[in-house]
């Protein structure tokens, strides 16, 4: 039977090792590179994400959940500006007196912030004011990148407290980095959102040949049986990782089995065509009520078509729903309920973190197909400590009543995954690119 | 004292003549001139108002109340796409096949339309689009009124139809215009409340020279006494009005007195200040309620500065208070407090147009400057008939919860207001540049 | 045609008679008779109405617009209390500290009240704590009665207070009465939207033998021309009225046309088996987005049996909708698009007071069957004065976006009704009995 | 130290030994006693809760979260009818027809329920009409628990069904007990919340002398730690659990440390006069947003006393607040911020079941004082299944979004607290008796 996918099979292993390949790189970049380069690769990601937007299309905000384009591209700037020229700028002055507040995201220990469900009233600044915005704090920034890596003698007051914090100032540039690419993801979907309210559904960018011709084919579902036992989870270094995914600690998985790949969009259909929306039974009782009173019937992106067929809102427009393709964009609650209905589980983010490594090559579709819902609530590690400061607000005070989602989407940055990554995200959040992996006791 | 504010009743009269003069010229203008030449006008004018805005400007929804500039200028177009070209144009076709469902404001009887509240979504179509939308209709609008005007043989099809019912033509033609100066007031109020939620207080456009050197010197505030009788209101024609003008019908008002102008800004100040804000007695229940929910100290555009001052968000940014200009954006609650704190009320409706008529030349500021809220609630006139089909919605179906307001403000088109105008919002808006002019009885 | 109705009219017609007599006795009784007897009358209907009641029933509060029936007991008493007792009562005391704050309604002047949502918590005090205020407000009020009857010599400071103001005390003991009153009517509207939101349904009383005999027979709609011309409406006196009746004042009245008798059931029914709740041309725009939120078909106490026919909740429960009984319960929403459905429109207030004079006689259900809404806003009267301290906010400060009902219906107590009588609720209000008289112009 | 504390040491001796003989006597009773007895207590337990109150304190639901006393009383009763009754009495028939769906608490599988936040609509049945309820279905479940214990012959049809599936039945009899013993504390917390929202303050119940004379002693804070390992959690059986306390299972510790006793309300009165409840960096990010759109600056029933001193509501009503009695009815996001100020946090709830093991004797207030918060999100046990039928809604399909509480508190019923129980509730509810014990990582 692998052989028929035989094809399909090399592609994905292709694939696998392409992510594998660019992960490899990226240490050795880390390692090796140039941080310039690396600044200023990341940054034009941003830039290349707003490309096929519209000025308009970059100011407004769909719902409070999602932010505008512009202001994700103004944000993580000010994540420089405020986090790292303030401390090490030589005579550092403001971009503008008001930008501390207008992107400020939701660090309190940086004191006033704009209200996050207006964020789409801010048509002023303009978009070219926030690209110049960008340049500018990419052309400080560098100046101080550049100073490091020329080994200048540190002359100036600033390049002195430069030198003498070279540690923290490589780790605020690697977190304003790796939050860069968290924005970057967050740009994907949010647009994705607000196109998608729009009657006259408009693609993101257009379908690329290459993806017209190969659907994907339809891969087999393994259950892998992992014994019990003590493992360890979580980061141990060296590279970087989020203070979340810290300390590597120990947590004991009973016996489980975890799927080989995703629910696919085939498995999905079946399931609302055996009524599984209209069934109390499969549902939590909140996810059931939250349902029932958005009166869903299928996910987000999806519609029926004249035809009785289906149709997904992607960012190619509307396109035929390919059957064999990772089901995406589903709330944990509808995820738990396609379980349920399944006969399985989702899995705890110990098990997912365990199986992939023993899994290696022989599970797919860990990295950079959807992220994938655990049943592990969001809660610190034991031993977790917040870094000191308003840094320390970036991911502790999120850790209540939200969900671990593990591995990585088609819109996550090809270096950003990890496999002790812990994405989160409440329960009812369907705008992301959420998927299900399904696991068995026993 | 007269003498002293000389020069400026002198500006204020001059002010009135020209108002008058337009409104003549206007009269003139439809009577001898070229409606062609009008319907360019109108529409080019409300170019002229989105002139200042940026596309980002253009394209956000500030609240459900109002609605985006684009949307504006798309809407007026679709009023002439819909109720004129559908009908009368030989081979219609529409522009693009769902603006008629996108840009319908509230016609149930065209068909679907698209939420209110979620206009400011529509990044797509483009501010291009919709300027290539304005074009398209213009273009095929005068292709209409030139053969009318150039009274060409009714050949085809479409212009029999035209020849046929030329005064339904002319009347939705008159509508379809008025219709676009009603969007040309409410553009300019939406933009500067969407302007007003930005913590950059940007203006819509520089203050004039000749404003900042001209400061509104103080109007004495005289009564006039006007004695009972049965009154007629109501347009009697010739010349255009809104359905809601009509029929002219006789009310009976017993004796009161009308303020020769509005109440300014020392006024409500010194209103403000005297504990307006705090004391029940003054408020009707549900405006004492609908303040302390949104915790209200004062108008909509005000704000205090660091001196004690007072500063009011104007469409030339923030500006200090003028005390002599008349206060504006007031509701209906504020309106119906601060006239009980003078020992005075409102004016009915019947009341101010019997008003204006008998004060001529004795009464100041009834057009140009501010709305009026009258105490009237927005109700049919006895033998008001709505007229037939979709543009029956027009007006008819609003008179319930609102209250009338009279004369016109410095946003109103110069030829747009009128003796017998019915302007109405609901109690609690503020958005509009509706004053307060007091009245007393006997 | 009239014959055959002849029985049923002979009925109606002794009703009417019936009600005109109570009305002279009433009047005669006041005039010559106890006011100590009187007061005791008023206090007693209160008490009877809450007879049939539970001491559950009388506890609870079915939404934010009613109140518990307990709640109306006692804060009929809370007004005898402050506004009398605690200004003409000799060394007075209160009956309770924290009353003064529990059942003040909404007399900002009073100083805090109980917020009105949460009337339904007060379990405590108890019912029979509520009835031993009731009895001992009504033994000091009669003492004070009676002293006056009594023609006592005035010996103390009290009694010194009261016949220096004996026409304020007069007046506040008419109104306290009066008050009351409207209270005896919300107390029955009020259990009826409890008891229909019980699943059991179960009755407020069981029907009398004689209703379940005679059956209402059906009137023919006749139509009244009444000519153009100055009218007077309002209150003249003698008699007691409240503030917002006066001053008789003079409108203008263009000819209309007034329905002999209200809309019954039959005809309501038709309009909705017509499709009235799918047809927005029908309705103002409020109130289709109104029904269309709340998702309504038919009124508040109607609903389907399973043989396709109606049964409408009653004060006896779940009945057989009869066919030639008024229609009641009706939102202004319903009864403005009933009756532009039926080619016809509402009275004003000023066309409904004076056709009761014109057509007397000739005019059917005025009184004692539904509250009429009629066209007007409740609004001053020209010349209108609130009385001055915090009985002054017993009618003035509602003067917004309520409308104006007249007539009275089976549920006011039968000497309460009043020709110039102004009651007031919001266009969305179902829960009084409220029902169509229509009209036409010319 | 401890000497000084001796004899409150020994009270608490005494209270914990209590407690453990307690349970020893019903584990006895249990297995030795009489079924029919241990069904009588436990509901007359409940009549004994209902009993300080008057019919109206009965009927009232405070809040959608809480259920008004009779319905509790119905409820508990429903459990038996419709689980029991229904499958194993001969002849079953429904004590009402429709009470199956008004005391349908949130069974999806038994069919239609009454919606919750209107329970307290429902003045009817009323409170004697559910007593006799309750005498009704305790008369024909004691007839079966009778006819078992007396060994008779299964003669009828019934009791056939009884014989065949008496574990069933016997599992069914105490899975409603223990229901009902479930809802005899929320019949004290609901009645708390609602007699707390009345003005009067009215108390619950009459403080008893021994309670008046014997204030708390302060106890140690002493940390107990306990080393990092595999620990067995959940029920491993003999006698009663519920499912959600099932498989036991490993899990793995890391070493911790454990407060021997919880914080007490000197101690939680010096985080809130530390500033505590303005402290943003304490919060988790969406607690601190609840507490700010609550206001709130203190806990629940809390409240400052004009000399500047606290006050707590209680079920004796208004009372000095006690320093050294542990601080209750807090929510999660209370808890945790606590938690942070004093440099700790608190435990999983693997670390809490293992603790009680560990600390026999030296640590406190495990049990009868207050629900302790644990940071564990309620999710299943690895390996939990959900019994079959409508019984398995009793617990799985709440386990999102809400916190496991161990231990029990002063209001749990005496034999009903174990060792492995999980409470839970969402993060924000306040209104159990919810407390905070503290635990160090290492």
């Amino acid at each position: 039977m692998r052989n028929e996918t035989g094809v399909a099979d090399a592609a994905m292993d292709a694939a696998i090792d392409a992510v594998i390949d660019a992960a490899i790189q990226e240490v050795n970049h880390r390692a090796h590179g140039r941080m310039s380069d690396r600044f200023r690769r990341v940054r034009r990601q941003s830039q290349a994400i707003a490309e096929p937007l519209s000025v308009e299309d970059c100011c407004v905000q769909s719902m409070p959940d999602a932010s505008p384009i512009k202001w994700h591209l103004a944000h993580a700037t000010w994540f420089f500006e405020t986090f790292i020229l303030e401390r090490f700028e030589d005579g550092f002055h403001a971009f503008h007196p008001q930008f501390r507040m207008l992107y400020n995201s939701y660090y309190e220990g940086v004191g006033d912030k704009f209200p996050r469900p207006q964020r789409g009233l801010l048509t002023r600044p303009s978009l070219d004011e926030v690209q110049a915005y960008r340049a500018d704090i990419d052309h400080r920034m560098l100046l101080l990148i550049d100073a490091l890596e020329a080994g200048e003698d540190a002359a100036s007051a600033g390049h002195q407290r430069l030198h003498a914090h070279l540690a923290e100032f490589m780790e605020l540039l690697e977190l304003g980095l790796q939050h860069e690419q968290q924005h970057q993801e967050l740009m994907l979907t949010d647009i994705k959102h607000l196109l998608s309210l729009n009657p006259l559904k408009p693609a993101y960018q257009e379908m690329p040949e290459s993806l017209r011709i190969a659907a994907p084919v339809q891969l087999p579902l393994d259950w892998h049986r992992i014994g019990a036992g003590v493992v360890e989870i979580g980061h141990a270094g060296p590279g970087f990782c989020f203070d979340n995914e810290k300390p590597r600690h120990r947590q004991f998985v009973e016996a489980y089995q975890c799927a080989s790949r995703l629910v696919n969009n085939a498995e999905y259909r079946a399931f609302i065509e055996a009524g599984g929306y209209r069934d109390a039974a499969l549902w939590l009782s909140e996810g059931w009520e939250w349902k029932r009173q958005l009166k869903l019937e299928y996910p987000i992106y999806w519609q029926r078509d004249e035809a009785g067929g289906w149709r997904e809102f992607t960012e190619y427009g509307l396109q035929p729903l390919e059957p064999y393709r990772a089901a995406v964009h589903l709330s944990y609650y509808e995820a738990d309920a396609y379980a349920r209905w399944a006969g399985a589980r989702l899995l705890t983010e110990a098990e997912w973190e365990h199986a992939v490594g023993r899994l290696q090559g022989r599970g797919r579709e860990f990295f950079g197909v959807a992220w994938q819902w655990t049943s592990s609530s969001y809660a610190p590690y034991a031993g977790y400590v917040a870094p000191a400061g308003a840094v320390g607000e970036y991911n502790g005070k999120f850790m209540v009543n939200q969900y671990v989602l593990r591995g990585s989407s088609s819109a996550t940055p090809l270096n950003h995954a990890r496999l002790t990554y812990r994405n989160f995200f409440p329960a009812y959040a369907r705008w992301q690119a959420t998927g299900i992996r399904l696991a068995r006791t026993g």
